[in-house]
């Protein structure tokens, strides 16, 4: 069972893999980070959608008018969507990449990319800045995925 | 290629590894069972979106009826949403979380309250509970994803 | 550490593991199609629900008209959220069926009647095809991804 434990640890020991490991959990925290967004906008703008989340305000009237959507409430919610949408497949995909082998160079390059593309995407989407800032960011990130699926499944296509 | 299977089978027989294993499939399957409460309070409630989920209503003005908003169908996808940005991040850092040889007992404290946490959140949403029930149990499962990736990246950090 | 390297480079060399990475590779490219289609839609239909997104089409009026909704906009939408809902559970639960040692016989029958019932449920979704195609698509998949958690938690078992 020591034994076990040890080659386990090992693969935390990998260069590439904690690499990996590293820019997987920068990515997701930043995508958890929209929740707070999206809650701190709710309290300020006063905007909610859940009955039992205006119960403090009062009852009956009072409350209602605080169930409401509001502009920038929406957009957190629509960059969260997107990072949903982008940020999983990278994760998911990322890992097969990472235990596929990449040189450790090659590897950080993709990882370095995405997570530098899905920050600039989420300031892009948050402040906004014009596009094509957004879209330019988004492409990005994209791109950068589909060449590490692109490398999986010449590395280990068995359909 | 038979020792190669061996080896492969190993990791499901680290324990930390199989805990991961078991609490991950019990969320993602949680998850997974809001699509049926979705369809269950779509059928019940007659609440479709799709115009070919009425066509055996009738045709016209009969079926189009039945395309409308729920409120109890809302707040089921509201919460299946709120499953996805937090089981998937917890299945993503989990698993680094797990490959980065925490102590058994330590790792299995936080995938117990983790699940426990979201299993309150499911009931706290959909019965719904008054606040502050939904929002901690939100704030826990949260935390404990958080000290995971804390943990990984103590561990793992190379950027 | 090159030793390490090697072993890593090993779990990409293991059968079930290979087909693991194609099949999960090949559905998440699917699903990141989805914003491809959904962004061709917006732009064709000129159905934009960011500001910043439609400034190209003149300033206050001329451009406020594009911010809209359209029904083919919100059916890509829909079936985008759906593979969320889906997909990424086949991602987490596949990648533990795959490294609990299943036969690949059995893990590749298990893979492909997913992907082929994800590619339909999308067709059956946008064309859209009458009902239950789309249902029976749906039933498919999710049963497949139940069938693998059934495996995973049978063989790791330990709460």
């Amino acid at each position: 069972r020591r034994g076990e434990m040890a080659k386990l640890t090992q693969l935390i020991d990998n260069e590439v893999f904690r690499a990996y490991a590293t820019y997987a959990a920068i990515v997701l925290l930043k995508m958890m980070l929209m929740s707070l967004i999206t809650a701190y906008f709710r309290i300020t703008r006063k905007a909610f959608v859940n009955p039992e989340d205006t119960a403090s305000f009062g009852k009956g009237e009072a409350a209602k008018k605080y169930l409401r959507t509001d502009a920038d409430v929406e957009r957190v919610r629509r960059g969260h969507l997107n990072d949903l949408e982008n940020i999983v497949p990278f994760v998911g995909i990322g890992l097969l990449y990472a235990l596929s082998g990449p040189e450790l160079s090659t590897a950080l390059l993709h990882f370095r990319i995405f997570t530098g593309a899905r920050i600039l995407h989420t300031f892009a989407y948050l402040i906004p800045l014009p596009q094509p800032s957004r879209g330019l960011s988004w492409a990005v990130g994209y791109s950068v995925t589909f060449s590490m699926a692109y490398n999986v499944l010449k590395k280990a296509w068995l359909l």
